[in-house]
């Protein structure tokens, strides 16, 4: 029988508990998958805990959206994927009560399912779409970042944060990279940030300024909302775009009225949603993502990987903050080895 | 001896005084003005009251900067502009100490000279570009407002509401317009609003969503900002965008986090200097707007008109929130039937 990730109820970590399912074949439109490996994304933890501002969990629920496996069967109506298909998932599935693809056995939608990106070992193949894609939207689709740009990067050692400084380098961007952490300098650095800030230790503001000579950021991507608000809004230049995507911060956010008039800055709220759900942006987003994973322009960069078995002391690991990178579960202990044959 | 408003400290509308002021020759760069009428904006009372969010006022100072007038002599290098034309003036000039334009000779930068649009009374003429320059930065430049779109226009009876309504309107958008005062309903209807919503007897968010069929408005203009913002983030379409281009009301304005999320919203700031400052957008924006003028498309809305003398009941006039439209003085006592030759 296949194991599966389910939850009964919103909580800690320790509602995860790992059970055997029903072994089913997969409906018409749906793809069934022998997992890999699958990647933790900072909106499980939010669904898991109910403070996911998206969605709320229908109970039981399996959990988690982005995975890599071989197809072990199709339902009808599937066309151009087969059994035997090494294949990623995107994360652009809703019911996610069904479809959750924690465990050694995923049923997805078939517009779930994505090529493989040539090269990359299963703990690098779950870790593509979820950090790459969310970054596109911003830096690529809207944005439209480009040389001479300087973009500012809060909360930048998550996977996504990495993401973002690597596709904006892709696009010839100078980088920001922020981090409470002075330990992390180093590793920001070598992900290819031109600068980090350590915020428990700096002024945002000033640095920012200094770093621009006194311009600012065209373009700040930002999970955290909050208080930092009113710092981003001052750090960001004459008619600067700041993009919020999460909400780390739960304590009230500011309007920054004044600059917001002053400077002519643009707020916008942005999810992976509006990318993932619309074919046409999500086919753009996937040819431009697996156009610079080819050329090895950018790479997923894994900080841990957790055996299925630890998946409780992997959703603990993300919310401690400590990661750099992506947190990967290998359902196949040699997924680190495990290549597109 | 020429007569200028002037302002010595911030302060309510009896600040203002009308003094004679010597007169100059206008210097390099420069072009004199008779003064046929000019018009208010509530900009005007924010400087005058100290509470401009984008600049301080110097004392001695002048106000004004939108007029309309003949011109007495030009500086030197002044090129295509020459004593004897009629002219309007273009609210770019942020040096108002020197060139603020309430008074009945005025010297201002040769950049602030517009064409004075055919058909149009000296009432009518100084009353153009304001509303319009500030409603098609929004509505046309970054909006790209046409066919099909809603827009949602709020505090509509300003002479800016206005100009936002008829832009809308002649952009073929749906409108809405919000007043709290009902007595201003059919008002707003007669100048193309679609829709009026009666902000002190009506719920808003339900009102668009009504009127919209539960899509919400894809463009928001609001000069208001305070915490009504959360109803227009609550009444914006999915991927909306919010233009708040003022801070009419000053208590703390809410950040409207999880709609902003939940809908992919856009909240900007904007202020008429984006447009009036850079050549380029201006250019544009005049053409424009001197287009939909001479098809009679929009036509400047004249509340109240006011003597020199009056001064300072206009700007008590303005604060008090009767209008509903532009409130001009007339420097020049027939200024209604004053035309270009």
């Amino acid at each position: 029988m296949p194991r599966a990730v389910l939850f009964q109820e919103t909580g800690g970590p320790e509602v995860l508990t790992i059970e055997e399912v029903p072994d089913e074949a997969p409906g018409a439109g749906e793809v069934k998958l022998r997992v890999l490996a699958f990647g933790l994304n900072r909106s499980e933890c939010q669904l898991r805990a109910g403070t996911y501002p998206m969605m709320a969990a229908v109970f039981p629920s399996r959990i988690g959206r982005e995975a890599c496996g071989i197809v072990e069967a199709v339902g009808a109506g599937v066309e151009g994927i087969a059994a035997g298909d090494w294949v990623t998932t995107i994360p652009n599935v809703v019911e996610v009560q069904r479809y959750g693809v924690y465990g050694d056995m995923a049923i997805v939608p078939a517009g779930a399912v994505a090529p493989w990106p040539d090269g990359l070992s299963a703990t690098e193949a779950t870790a593509v779409w979820q950090q790459y894609l969310t970054a596109y939207g911003p830096l690529v689709a809207y944005g439209k970042v480009g040389k001479g740009d300087v973009v500012l990067i809060t909360a930048a050692t998550s996977s996504v944060g990495h993401g973002c400084i690597e596709l904006a380098k892709a696009a010839g961007a100078t980088t920001i990279a922020t981090t409470r952490d002075r330990a992390k300098r180093d590793d920001l650095t070598a992900s290819g940030a031109d600068h980090v800030i350590v915020t428990s230790e700096e002024d945002l503001v000033a640095r920012v300024l200094e770093i621009t000579g006194g311009g600012g950021a065209r373009v700040v991507l930002d999970p955290i909302a909050g208080p930092g608000i009113a710092a981003l809004a001052d750090a960001a230049a004459q008619g600067g775009e700041i993009y919020l995507y999460g909400q780390l911060d739960r304590t009230t956010t500011p309007f920054p009225l004044i600059p917001l008039l002053r400077k002519g800055l643009t707020i916008r709220g942005y999810t992976l949603w509006e990318i993932v759900l619309d074919r046409m942006k999500l086919n753009a987003a996937k040819s431009h993502i697996l156009g610079l994973l080819g050329s090895g322009a950018i790479r997923p960069r894994i900080d841990r990987v957790f055996s299925l078995e630890e998946i409780v002391e992997a959703h603990r690991y993300m919310e401690s903050n400590r990661q750099n990178g992506k947190i990967v579960v290998a359902v196949d202990p040699a997924a680190n080895e495990r290549r597109k044959p």
